[in-house]
């Protein structure tokens, strides 16, 4: 949007003094020579500023236009101008090919505010009718002529009469900063022992101006490894760590990351049950994004040890958390734990990494009953 | 530009009781389906009148829309109105191709006033998200866009946001319908003896919504003749003499006229040193007019009788008013007039047709000196 500063430089533009000034407001409106139709006089010196409300450009255009002609229109001449810079300079007739006159040409200001300037000379030869000229405002389609792609709408974009908004997709909110679209993503918790998570519409652009936040919790006892796939792909910057678009992970007291960039992190074993992991977008880019898949394995207990003439099932290489191993004797054999006898016995490999009770005795049936 | 009426009309548009009416009057805004982006309820109607002040027109356009579907939008719809007129009817979702859904298609009001409907029925077996719409005023461009050849304006046409005016080429003037341009044209005299006159621009179309009045003012004792040449075109009526444009004349206690059409009046005979002709034209018309010369006889003297021995100059075969005929006599005759002798003699045709002296006579020298 315009600031104030082109604005008043327009206005200090030059302006002699002694020359009359007008300032012009209205939406629409004509500018003539002064005594139009009837010859303008010598030595004249006007100034039109003419300005409109922002969202708006002018319009400006000649219907009649009769100068004292000259090189350069060094003598009378009709001069448009904005924001500081000349746009078009009359004078001559309109039948006469020599001179620059408007014709059909309709100029267009680049912001809200145009000045138009008259001048003639101490003396003419002949007396010339002037010029009359209509200008309007028009509105600025923002949505069609914005060229400044941090400004446009992120998602749709809705002209009106002086202005324009932004809007978004289903499913989508718009940001604070009203033209980028975010999504909702801070309670994404997974309680599964394994999984999938990826940055919202992966493999297609994440949203931006976003904070999305996913949490694992696993019970005490297991600890969580992530794995992050290739593509990976969140906007960086050649020199600044991760200063717009980042992945961070909190496992525990461990901190991973910020991750951005085309290179995947790749796995990470956090030795926690709590992973939090944050997904921070800002306001403009177009990458992918991350998919990640995390497994869990819980604590270590030493191999249970077979007792003699009994069997474990199932028999692993190794045993962790939340494992269960059944204790069973040979035919003829009674299992015999804590002075009882049992037909089986189950023990638990416990989250600090020992089982749950110590390893029973297989004893033979006749030699126990006996003794 | 639109009346009352047809709003009333429209607001009348068979609203069933119990229905939610609102009424939208801002330059730009937005509609959706109750409780959106949530489910909309069963057993919903709901009306917005959307009305823009006069000089635009209502663009709307949909940007989600998710209704259920059903043969002929005979359950729920939302339905699109102006002035009465049914504009469109939609249900089902963007990816069905069987039912009338908005997709890309913007619906423009005739005129300054919209509206939409939204009903759904009693039951559905799915949830719909229903639907999101966005409205804004779009300013009519009566210049490019009015079909109604008597409110365009006569020369040029200037838009501007809400509406538009009209301004006249160099030389013509604004009439007070603020649309035809008119030429002043009263006082256009003429006092030769003969001359042409012409409408303005002829053979070009004569100027809109002008009263012209030209005088040919001639003194006593001549008599005017107009001749209308061909072409001769002035805007006329099948069936009513002249109501439009027409040439009349007064000359004396004479009128002529009213003229109009193709056929030219041809030679009128006024018997009068005073003709007043009117021009009038109205409003509309593209006719070339008319164009006329005029000449002027005084009235007619006797023949002269020539003295014997005398000569007259010029000779004609008649003298009107103002003509001048010198009288001489021959080598060795002197004239005579009321008993003076003179070298010649002028007598002139006066305005009532007789000669401003009596005829002289020639003497012989000799016999004159003798007598």
């Amino acid at each position: 949007m315009m600031g104030i500063l082109p604005f008043l430089l327009g206005l200090l533009s030059m302006v002699p003094a002694g020359a009359q000034v007008f300032t012009l407001s209205e939406m629409y409106g004509t500018i003539t020579s002064p005594n139009f139709p009837e010859p303008y006089p010598k030595d004249a010196e006007i100034f039109w500023n003419i300005s409109v409300p922002e969202g708006f450009q002018i319009r400006l255009y000649f219907l009649h236009f009769d100068l004292e002609p000259s090189y350069l229109c060094e003598y009378d001449y009709v001069k448009v101008e904005a924001d500081g810079e000349e746009l078009a300079v009359f004078c001559g007739h309109e039948d006469s090919d020599t001179e620059h006159v408007p014709g059909e040409h309709v100029i267009s200001s680049p912001r809200s505010s145009l000045s138009v300037s008259f001048r003639s000379d101490f003396s003419n030869e002949e007396r010339f009718s002037g010029f009359k000229s209509h200008y309007s405002a028009v509105d600025v389609d923002e949505c069609r002529d914005s060229n400044d792609e941090d400004l446009a709408c992120d998602h749709f974009c809705h002209n009106y009469i002086g202005g324009f908004y932004c809007s978004c997709r289903y499913g989508y909110l718009l940001h604070s900063d009203n033209r980028t679209c975010r999504v909702e993503c801070r309670d994404n918790v997974f309680s599964e022992r394994s999984g999938v998570l990826s940055s919202s519409n992966f493999p297609n652009p994440y949203p931006k101006s976003s904070d999305c936040q996913y949490r694992i919790e696993l019970e005490d006892g297991f600890l969580i490894t992530l794995e992050f796939d290739d593509p990976f792909d969140i906007e960086d910057h050649p020199d600044v760590i991760c200063p717009y678009d980042f992945v961070k992970i909190q496992a525990g007291t461990n901190e991973y990351g910020p991750f951005c960039g085309d290179r995947s992190p790749g796995r990470i074993q956090t030795e926690s049950n709590k992973v939090q992991m944050f997904f921070h977008s800002d306001n403009s880019g177009e990458n992918i994004g991350w998919k990640m898949s995390y497994t869990s394995y819980g604590s270590l207990c030493p191999a249970p040890v077979k007792p003699l003439n009994g069997q474990l099932d199932p028999v692993q290489i190794q045993y962790s958390f939340k494992d269960h191993v059944l204790v069973s004797c040979e035919p003829g054999y009674r299992l015999i734990q804590d002075g009882e006898e049992l037909e089986h016995f189950e023990i638990k490999c416990q989250k600090d990494g020992s089982w749950s009770s110590s390893d029973p005795l297989c004893k033979k049936m006749e030699s126990w009953r006996n003794s």
